[in-house]
Order: structure tokens, then C-alpha cells, then sequence
């Protein structure tokens, strides 16, 4: 494997940290055990937990108001790459890549799937973008893409999908993610009903472009950039949709795409109930579409998330799979740290949500016995398993202490100079 | 009829305002005239506008803090009739009462078929209630109802909607709402996906028991009486168990029960397009589920449901019949006060909804022009419709001024007499 | 003490869960101890923890749309102390007692507060009661209290809370919280300012009517009540008044009492830093004013809070004493229980937040290295402090498992025996 | 002076209007009669009504996802000036402009100030800008500006401010609006309290430098661009700063600036009634820091707005004078149309608000009598005043119908081609 940092200075990294984690280990598997449960085989599920990264996430985010850009920014796909396989390295939990077209345009897709698979590295679903305009588009999204009034605009964005389906075979991903920001800024702008129709229409053209064993993503999102009404605003209407396109077409929740107070763990209960959940994009929040680090702001409900998805695994089997990525906007850290970070939390609610004992919780339910039912979940919570996801990562080759290692082996100050900063100032301008 | 206000005296009333009506129409026809549109038109179909009253609406409601009783509330159903009478006597809209059971059960149901019809009503669709437990009740609904882990608290519940069926049919009624407050106040207190599969379950018995002619509404609520997690939560659950029990089942729209920022005129575009919208609470809101008058806190709002329900009805023509009913919480005001102003209030909607240009807004909609598009509709919404509204009362028989010819009548005064308080405090205690 | 659970109980419930216990203890403080933390310091902190127990609490709580009562629910104030005393021998973090006045008036104010002290108890501030009308009362409240455009209503209103002082004096509290539901339900019910102005005419009344060593608390509060404006709904406005009264006005914080998305511990750190953080009243909330049990929603948000009170302890000193108390909804738990548990989930944050290594914290703040930062606050709140807390409780003479221990008392079984059920429905009627 | 559009085709404009003009406004008269009111009175306060535009608002706005620029956009400060200018020529409502340094900063502020003059214009507030990096600039933005933890950061950002002051005294300014994005995006990322203490060591020092005629704005923000905690980040936060800095530091409320379901006109209330209502920037929103176009989404809460104006404008007399200026993105329509219907509206709530009958209004508050209370705050909302404000544009020199006048004269057309765009796609680039 093409290792970004050298496996030499992980394994001294976790030679120092090996001792004292063996004993956090064992005092955390004595406390499991006095309650009933094997820590090795909590640790044995944890090493099979993955999420993906977004290309995207590599480098720093902002705001309307300004970007702050950070040091060694990745520069094209490639170096893109090799930042997900540093965090692949370290974590073990993140072996699969999201590109977005055309920001991640490949002129040569075999090349990049190599490079990829050198990296121990391979292409979850990829993501269109009919939300911005490119430099030589014929015709312009600013008042929609799938949705447009116009004909040309709207064929050119089912076009767009199309390749990127065409892109991602080529890629070995199996699935389309389709986030539009299509809506509207003033109420009259547009014909709400009339825009899903067209919407619908247009979707109907890509759902056929699917190859069989291809899935295609419904993302909804409250508002931004539309900020009157978002055409896909919620779990509601991406599930019709989903279903009135037909059993490829599902529906992706972003964690942070909702009105305030929603309660996202009933709406991944309520799609996993209707055969319609698709998968996720982590993150965290607490006003908007903040694209925080995941489990940052409400890590319990994180969690929450994650019982619902234990308890449709226990209902539906071996055929539950949805898709986990990050989807995060890294504006003040190093985007390598937070993704590292994040993927332990995401990670860290699974294993969490494994200790739920639900043969116990049942039965609290079924005799209306509330607290101790609120409890069961509690006491999962609040299970502190930093050892078991260290173990997991070490046994699986990965650093015991992602951010710690990454650090001493400086892969950001040697990227600093391999990618000088393009001149230039911070400032957006959009306001 | 059995007018509850003397007629001489409503005449008596508009003699004294027609004057200036006239005055007011004369000088709004020409302001509409020179815009192209016949003022003669808006007023016959504003004519035809109707709103069902709530049974409870003409109580005074409170708070979960205290409720401050009125004078002369009606003391039975009997009572609530009469007030329901003095309501459409006045503003000639609101023809049908809406009942709800047990509280307003009667022992004699033809006989208040008779009644209602001999004071001009009738009565449209009726209310279960299965959030209260009732004394002498055999299982309670603390834990739930149509969605209880006992099978005999669901049993009754479900018995109790199939009673409501039976007492409506035989009031004349053709379709049955049900609202249940289940749901969990704690994470884990109930399983999600359990409960909305008992809820299917209960449904689907009173699904089977409705007549041919009859509908079921579905009525969703983000919160309130539960505090986590409400079965029935929001729109897309509301459709997917409509979708799920079949042609008969809709889904009804209350206008406060949507988390904070939510579109919901948007909603009520998207269930028209899938042939599921049921009808409407109206009322407004500010905070969460307040109940207060319609209109009275985001009129905008409240037109720009009716710019759906326009669109709606010009797609779908003639069939597109959705059920109204005013649903309100009136603590601070006399309730039938409230009730005329309201219903007055969302007949103003529907008034101004028909003044948007439709044509010209779709012109400039498919343009992408955006600014006419928009102020098409503020045009529409800014009009002071209140001439047409009051002739329209006037020429169906009604009061110009429903409320001032309410107070002129002494009508509340004589309630209070004739229906004196019960003792006690106003302290509800349950906090 | 006149415990209310046999003593040998307890101690039998201990012993055989003391084991355990101390296995956990052990491996929990040799965690602890490989990250330079001793585990006795912190139990010992543990300790030092209280918090006041609303004597409304202890009963069953509900809706405008239901009350479903409990079994054995206390008839007095005397029963609810006992109730109290309670919690706090198993507890041992609640000695002190919010009274409610007139809900728990006693007729002789000495003989309450020998029982209190006969179980262990003080009395900790007072709450007076103005958003209820009382049998007999001569001025409704109907339209405000403290803010009544009646003068006689507004003096009826500051008299009582005169009283209130009078009798928590007699009682030996120190303080009088002042929550008001003032405010209005429509746009121009109210003059908006008028009745900030009479708000604050009513208060320094209050204010002059202060013992020398008492507090006066303002609870603010977004809505409901009132469902347009109230007219104390912010943090602002509560700061403004307190800082217009004098030094013996303080801020009260409810967790449950603000806008959606509001930031609560900014508002914690605010207060503290404007020298006018009285205190707290502790539950959770997903949507409103929930009165959910204090960490039930929002866990991570509630150590967010202790970790601004443990910034604040830093730099004020032992100056730095803000009042604590349970303020919660129990609907669907024994309130017993639910309070029980929720004394602990406070004191588990508090014992969190003193985890946080603030010098660590300040160095990774002070060089902006914002992802150690964030996560020196993770790693503490991710300690799972259970068998710091369960010692604490053991060494105070307290039950290590609250709960169990009640349980297998029998404690509310007896209580159902000697407190029998008043007749009647539980619905509240109140909508 | 120096019209960007001929006179005399907006003479021509008019002409073609008067007619139908005269025809309404004399209907309009009719009615206000009829209700005790005197149009002539109403129009000419409407002609003195003015809200200041800014500067960035005549570009073409976006989001962080995209932003779709229009034809004919100003290069410079100077071209800039020049739309502006349009504005008020068509309006006569806007002859004030808002600088934002250093978007802004001219070469020869003489020859600025010369410039605005000749065309009409003065300049009202200035900005500064903390929230961005400029090209060159020695100390980042990135953590902080007032509130950076390095000095060098804050001093520079004190500096900045500074020579804003200087910059506006040279262009006739009186006063500079300080607006920081300071905050955090995680928990622990920033000492609350000590980030608050840093701003208002920082705002002393730029206190100090305002001439003895100036004033500071504080603008607070609940969210965006930091998405965990904003320091500025409330009304009462904002308050408590300019209560500390003294007499000359007011607060500044943005429309769009608040947490859901927050009662902004009440905010208004607090701050006229405690001196520190310093100005208001106008937009709109649905969900966020929309700035969508004044009026557009909730008219009514603009209505109550300025209701809260007009009653403090009675109690306070002339020395109110709160400053107004429109603050939005106009990323779908064209700047120089929404900015001059946009004032229009601001200017219709104005003039709706001065037709509350307070005497009236005062009494029914008075005795309670709530709806004929609300009554009389909807019946002036509702009063189609689009006649009063076309008479008062007229009279006072502008179009009586802006757009269409602006349309007409093909202004736009025209600077496309005197401005060409630059090459580019519009992708931002930044998520």
C-alpha cells in the first residue's frame, strides 16, 4: 500500500500509547463485563465500521462572508486523494472516497482509480453539481437546474447526471447522490407544484440513465441556497419522490438539513420503515446547515441516530446497508484532523449503539416502564468506549492517536511546502 | 330559521353602515376596475365561502398554566349549537360544526340533527378523542392510544374512532378526523418504528369501518402532548400512512403544528399534487401549537395557503373539495368574537387569493422574472378586500359588522344569565 | 432524621451492590489517574453537590390536554415534603425545597419547617404564584398580574409576592423567584413597553419589601402563557429589569425558555460576567417549555453549562453561589424517580465539568489550536462518572442505585395505600 | 443635479399614470374619510420618510454555494454611487448611501463626497470590516478580530475601525456601524466570557476615537459565519456592551439577525424604552440571515415594526431618530429593482403604521378589550396605502411607478454594455 506517512512512525506512535491503552482497555472491559457484555466483541464490530469521505472535505470551507484558507491546501483530485489516505491510515474507518463532478473531473478515470486503489482507497457514490454555474456553461442554474422553467437548462443538468453516472461506473461507485439547490427566494418566483413536476420529470430521465446495480440519492435540505422554499425541502418529499421513481431512487439525510426541534432519529425510523433509507451525510449543528465536525454540538442525538439504525439492522437483516459519508465544512482546523476526528464519533455512536441491550429495552417498552427504558439508552451513552475504538484501530493497522500521530509525522507542513498557497485574498465578496 | 339575534335588529344594523359600504365598495370597484378585474365577480364567489366551526371553539380555552373562564360559556352541546347559530347568523360562513366525542356525544343524535338544522347547521367532519382518559374508562391512554403497546388500551381506541364513525352517520357527517397526542416524552420510552406499525395497524381497523361516502383525515403535530417524540409528527409520516391505508385516507393540515420556519403553504402544494390533501385547522401561530386567531399573527402566511389552494383548484377543478375548519384556543377573547373575526379573516384569504393574476404570474414564472412574479401576489394580498367581505355578508343576510351587531344584541350578556358559572378557580393546577 | 425508607434497607440495597461498585471505582480512577486526575478529589467534590427539589415536582404533571395521575400522589405540602425527603436520603444532592405559595401554604409556617428539618430538609427560595386566579380572589389575573393595565390587580399581584417573602422568612428562605406568565396573545392586545413599565413599578415595590440578606430571582420565559409577546421573554429583558432594580435583582435561567437554537450556555456565561446570575432551573426541552428530566434530550448542552458555572467558580471565587433546583414535568414517570435521577444527571455534569483540565483548555484556546480545545471538553463529558457518583452517594450515606433501592422499598405502593386517588377524569378539558 | 435617468421620460412615465393614480388616491381619500382620517396629512409624512442604502447592495449577492452575477454590475465606489442615485431619483426615498470600508474606501474622499452630492446623495453610517482578510493584510481574521486572542489581530482590527471613523468624517458620516463575525464553531473552541471581555476592551478604544457628534452602532447576529457561538450574538449582549461603553453606543437590530419565533418588534420595544435603539438594518427572512427583500415573506411583523416606531416616535418626540438603512442580497433579481421596491415597503409599513388610530388603541388596551385592540392594528395594516406612497413619490419628484420608469429607460441595458463583465464562472467554490 502507498502509505502517506510512514508505518515505521505509526508504530512508534502506538508502541508509547500500547501500555496505557491495554489498561484503559481492561478497565473498561472489567466495568462491560460486570454488565453482562464481552468487549472483545464489541471491539471485533467496531473494526467493521466505515464512512466515507467527501473529496470536498479535504479542503478548508467558509461562509458567504469570507474563507480562510489553511496551509497545504489539496490542489486537484489527486492530491485530494492522498490527504483520504492519511486519514484512512490513521483511522481504518474510512476506506472509501465521494467525488463530486465536475470539481473532481478525472481526464483519465482508470489512472485515478488506480491511484486509488494503491492508497487502499475505493469510490463510494459520487455527486453531481447543478448548483453553480461552470466557467463556459451554455446555459445558466440561477434559476434552477432540474427544476428550471427552461427546457435547455433543465436538459443540461439531467445531462450532467447522466455523466456523472457514466464517470462513477467508470470509477467503480455504484450510486448517485443528487442534491439540487433549486427553490425559490420570493414567494410568487416560482410554481411550487410545477417545479417538482419538473423536477420529477427530470429525475425520471436520470433514474433510466441507472445501470442495474446502481442507486440513486435523494438529498433534501431546508433552505440555503434557496431561501424561500427549497424544492426538496424535506424527508416528506424526497420520500415521494423516492417512491414515484421506484425501488432504485432513496432518500439521503443530512443531519443538518432540517427545520429547528426536528427530531432526525424518527425520520431515519420512518424511512427505514418505508424501505426507503438511503444513507447519510454526517455532521453536526446547531443553527443551519452549519457543517460542523459530526457529534460536536448534540453528540446524544448522534447516538439516537445510530439506535435507530441498530434497531432497523435487527429487523431487516444483512440487506440493511445504507451508505455513511462525512459531509462536514472545515473553516477553523485542519480538515485532515476534523474528518480524523469525526469518523471516531460517527464510529463512536455505532459502537455505542451496539450497547444498548434491546431484548432489555423491549421489554421496559412493552411494560411502560419509561425510565428505565430512558435509562438503557443512558447508560450506552454515556459508556465511554475512546478504548475500544483505539483498540480497533490499532488492531486494524490504523494509529492509536490519529490526530497525535499525524501530527508528529508533520504531513501538514510538508504538504505546506509541496502546495504553495495561490496569492490572493480570503475575502468572498458574497454577500 | 331559529335566529338566535333578532333579524329586525341585524337589518337595523346594516342600515346604519350600508352607506358607507356602499361608499367603500363603489370606491375598491373602481380601484379593481382600473386593474381589470369586476368586483361583482370577487363578491359572488366570496358568497360561497365556508368554514366549519369546532364544537370546543366557542369555550374558552387556557393553558396547561390556568384558564380564566368566560361568561355564559355553553354548558352542553345544545349551548355550543346556539352559539355556532349566532356565528353563521352573522357572518354567513360557517354553516357546519365540526363535533367532537365524547364531549359533545348526544343522547339523542336526531334530535340534534333537528336542532342544528333548524338553526341553518350542519355538521361536517367529527373529532375521536383518544389523548384524555374519561372517567369510568377501562384502559387509559397514559402511554398511548392507537399506537399503545396493550393491545386493549388499542382495542378501545380503536373502538371508540369506529363509535364516532357510527354517531357521525348519523348526524349527517361524512368523514372523520383523528389527532392522537401519542408518542414518547423520552428517548427509548418507545420503540419509533413499533409504535407507527401499531398505528398503521389501529387505522386500518377504522379504515375498514368507514362508509362508502366517507373519508378519514390524518392529522399530524410536531409536539405537544408529547415532548420527545410525536408518532404523527409531521406531513411526510401523515402521507406515507395515508398512502399506506388507501383512497379514502388525507391528510389534514393544522396550521400550527409544523416546527419553527417551516414552509407550510409548501406543504400544502405537495400533498395537493399527490391527491392527498384533506383539509385544514385553521388558526395561527407564533411560538408552537398556540391556537390564536387566524391571521392575527402572519396574515402573508395564511393568503399565500389560499395562492396554493388557487392553484390547486384551477388544476384540479371542481373535485378539488378540501375540508376547513377553524381551530382555536380563544383564552383572552370572547369566543364567538373571535370566531366571526376569524372566519372573516381566512374568507379574506380566499378572497385575495382570487385576485392574483394567474396568467401574468405564470408569464412572469416562466420568464424568470422575478420581481413582478413576486409582487403579483403582494398586490393581491394588499388589497383591502373588507368591502367585498362585508357585502358579501350583507347580500347572503348576514351582519356588515358581525361583531358590532354581536355586542349591540346583548348576546353574551343574556348567556350569562341564562348559563351561569360553575364555582371554583381558574387554577388548571397542571404544570 | 426521620428517614422515610428503613435505613438497614439501604444499607442491605449497598452491600450488594458495594462490590461492583468498587470495581468500577477502581478502574474508573486508574482512567482518571493515567490522565493525571485523582478520582478521591473529584468524589469528593461530588460530594459538596445540591440541588432544590420543586414542591410541585413530587406530583404528576400533564397537559392542556391531559393529566394522567399516579398512584399514591401527595394530597399536601406536608406529604409532598416527605416525598421530598425521599430523594434526598437516597440521594443525598437534594436537602433544601422550593415551596410554591398558595399551592403550598402552610396554615403554620414553624410546624412545616420543624417537619422539614425533622427530614432533613431547609427551605430554598420561594415562588410566588400571580399567572392562576385563586378561589375568591377579588382581581383576575386574566389580563396580566404584575403588568395588569389595573392598578388594582398589579397591587393584588405585588402583595402577594410581599407575603411570599413574609412567609419564606418565616420558613427560612433567602430568596423569592418571580415568574410571571404576563404578556399577550395578539398583536395590540397590549402596549408593549406600558407593561415593562408597570412590570417594573410592581417590582421595586416588591424590591423595597426585600429582607436585607434575600434575593430576588426574574424567571423569563419565550411563551406560553402568553402566545404572541411576554412580556419578561428573554435574557435581555430579565438583565435589564434586574439591573434597573439593585443588587439584590438577579437573572433566574430555566433551560427551557428560550428560542430554538438559542445558545444557553452564552447566556450562563453573559449573566456571570454582568455580575446577575442568580440561578437555575434544570430539566430538558426538544421544542418548548417540555419540562423534560434535566440530561434526558440534551446531554452534552447541560455539561456546556456547567462548564461556563466552572469557568465562572474560577474566577469569582466562593463569591460565586447561584441558586439550583429542578424545575420538571413528570407525565408518564414517578415523579420520585424522575427526580431521583435527574438530581444525579446534574451532578453528573457538574462532576464532568470539574474534569476539564482549564489550564489545557486556555493554552489550546490562547493559540487558537481549536480542535485540542474542543476536545478537552469531549474527553471530560465523555467520562462516564457513574461510580464517582454512585460513591459519593454511598459515602454520604445515600443509596448507590436511587431507583432500585425505591423500588425494592416499596415506597410508592405504600404511598398509593395512604394516599388514595380522588375520583374523577383525567382529562383536562382544557384546550 | 446630476440624473442618471431623463427627466423627462420620467415625466413621460407619470403622465401615462396620473389618471388612474388620481383616480385611486381619491377612492383611497373616500375611505380614510370615512374613517376619521385625512389623506393629504398621511402623504406628506410619507414624503419625508428616507432609508439609507448600502453600498454592496446594488451588486448581485450569493451564497456559499454559488453566486450568479448579473448584467452591468458597479466595478467601483463610484459606480456604485451612480445606481444609487437611480434609486432615489425614481424614489425619492433613499438619499442616503452606507459605506463599507475597505470595499469601499475611495481614493479622494473629497472627491466622493462631491460626487454623492451632484447626484443627491450624502452618506449616512459607515462599516467596517473585520470579518475578512484583505489582500496584504499582516494579521489574520481567521480566530477573531475585536475578540482575537492575539493582541496584534485585535489592534489591527481596532486600527480599522478607526480609520473608518476617519474616512466617514471626511465624507460627512456621523456615525460607524461596528458588525464582527467573531465567534466559534465548537464547543471550547473560544473562552466565552473572555472573548466578550476582549470586545469591549477593543470597542473602548474605538469609542474613544468617535468625534463628539458620532455615535456607534453594535449589530449583533445570532449565527453565521461562526455556527456554535457568535459573541455578538443577541439583543442582550448587545445592550449590556453599549450600556458599558456609554451614551454614544446604541444597538442596531437586523431583521434577519434573530433565533426562530423570536418577537423582534418587542426587542424594538425594550430598546426605545432603555435608550439604546440605535438603528435598523431592513431585509427579510424565513430561516436564516436570509436578507431577502424587505416585506417580502412577513409583512405584517415590518407593519409591527414600525408600529413600535410610531409609539416611541409619540413618547419621545423628535429627538427619536433611530437610523434607517436597507440591508439585503439580492441574488435573483436585479439590485437597483428590489432596493426601490424594497424601500417602498419599508416606507408602506411607515405609512400604515401612522394610520393606528393610538388614542383608540390605547383605550381599548385600557379595558382589556382585545380584539377591537388587534382590530385596530389590522385594519390600518390592511389599508392599501400604494397610493398614498406613488402620490408622495410623485409630488416629491420621483416615478410613480419605479420599476416600470426603470425599465423604461433601460438603464440596465445600458451598463452591461458601459460594464462589461469580467470572465468567470460563478461557482464560489466554497461549501
Amino acid at each position: 500500500m502507498d502509505y502517506k506517512i510512514d508505518t515505521g512512525l505509526v508504530a512508534e506512535h502506538n508502541a508509547k500509547l500500547q501500555g496505557d491503552l491495554d489498561a484503559d482497555y481492561a478497565a473498561l472491559g472489567g466495568m462491560l463485563a460486570r454488565r453482562g457484555q464481552d468487549i472483545e466483541q464489541i471491539t471485533t464490530l467496531a473494526q467493521t465500521f466505515a464512512v466515507a469521505l467527501p473529496s470536498w472535505g479535504v479542503g478548508t470551507g467558509g461562509t458567504r462572508f469570507a474563507r480562510f484558507p489553511g496551509l497545504g491546501e489539496p490542489r486537484n483530485v489527486q492530491e485530494k486523494l492522498d490527504d483520504c489516505a492519511v486519514i484512512n491510515q490513521l483511522t481504518r474507518a474510512t476506506p472509501a472516497v465521494s467525488l463530486h463532478f465536475p470539481w473532481d473531473k478525472p481526464s483519465d478515470p482508470s489512472a485515478l482509480r488506480a491511484q486509488a486503489a494503491a492508497l487502499g482507497l475505493h469510490f463510494d457514490l459520487v455527486n453531481s453539481n447543478t448548483f453553480q454555474d461552470q466557467a463556459g456553461q451554455a446555459h445558466t442554474y440561477k434559476f434552477g437546474s432540474l427544476t428550471a422553467n427552461g427546457a435547455a437548462a433543465r436538459e443540461q443538468a439531467v445531462a450532467h447526471n447522466i455523466d456523472c453516472i457514466e464517470l462513477g461506473r467508470a470509477l467503480g461507485s455504484k450510486g448517485l447522490t443528487v442534491w439540487v439547490g433549486d427553490g425559490a427566494n420570493f414567494p410568487g418566483q416560482s410554481n411550487l407544484r410545477g417545479a417538482l413536476e419538473r423536477y420529477l420529470d427530470s429525475m425520471k430521465s436520470i433514474y433510466k440513465a441507472l445501470p442495474d446495480d446502481w442507486q440513486v440519492f435523494i438529498e433534501h435540505k431546508l433552505f440555503e441556497p434557496a431561501f424561500y422554499a427549497t424544492t426538496i425541502a424535506d424527508w416528506g418529499t424526497s420520500f415521494a419522490c423516492a417512491t414515484e421513481l421506484g425501488p432504485k431512487a432513496k432518500c439521503l439525510v443530512d443531519l443538518g438539513h432540517h427545520a429547528p426541534n426536528t427530531n432526525i432519529e424518527m425520520i431515519v425510523a420512518r424511512l427505514a420503515q418505508f424501505g426507503k433509507l438511503g444513507g447519510f451525510h454526517f455532521n453536526d449543528s446547531k443553527y443551519g446547515d452549519d457543517d460542523l465536525d459530526s457529534g460536536s454540538i448534540n453528540p446524544f442525538q448522534l447516538f439516537l441516530v445510530f439506535n435507530e439504525l441498530a434497531d432497523a439492522a435487527q429487523r431487516e437483516g444483512a440487506a440493511f446497508k445504507p451508505s455513511y459519508m462525512l459531509d462536514q465544512s472545515h473553516n477553523v482546523t485542519d480538515p485532515i484532523e476534523s474528518l480524523m476526528s469525526s469518523a471516531s464519533e460517527v464510529q463512536r455512536a455505532f459502537v455505542q449503539s451496539a450497547l444498548v441491550n434491546r431484548l432489555e429495552l423491549a421489554a421496559h417498552q412493552e411494560s411502560n416502564d419509561v425510565l428505565p427504558a430512558a435509562q438503557a439508552l443512558k447508560r450506552a451513552f454515556r459508556t465511554d468506549v475512546s478504548a475500544i475504538l483505539a483498540m480497533a484501530r490499532a488492531r486494524s493497522g490504523g494509529a492509536i492517536d490519529p490526530v497525535a500521530c499525524y501530527r508528529t509525522a508533520g504531513y501538514r507542513a510538508k504538504a505546506a511546502v509541496a502546495r504553495p498557497a495561490k496569492a490572493g485574498a480570503s475575502g468572498s465578496g458574497i454577500v
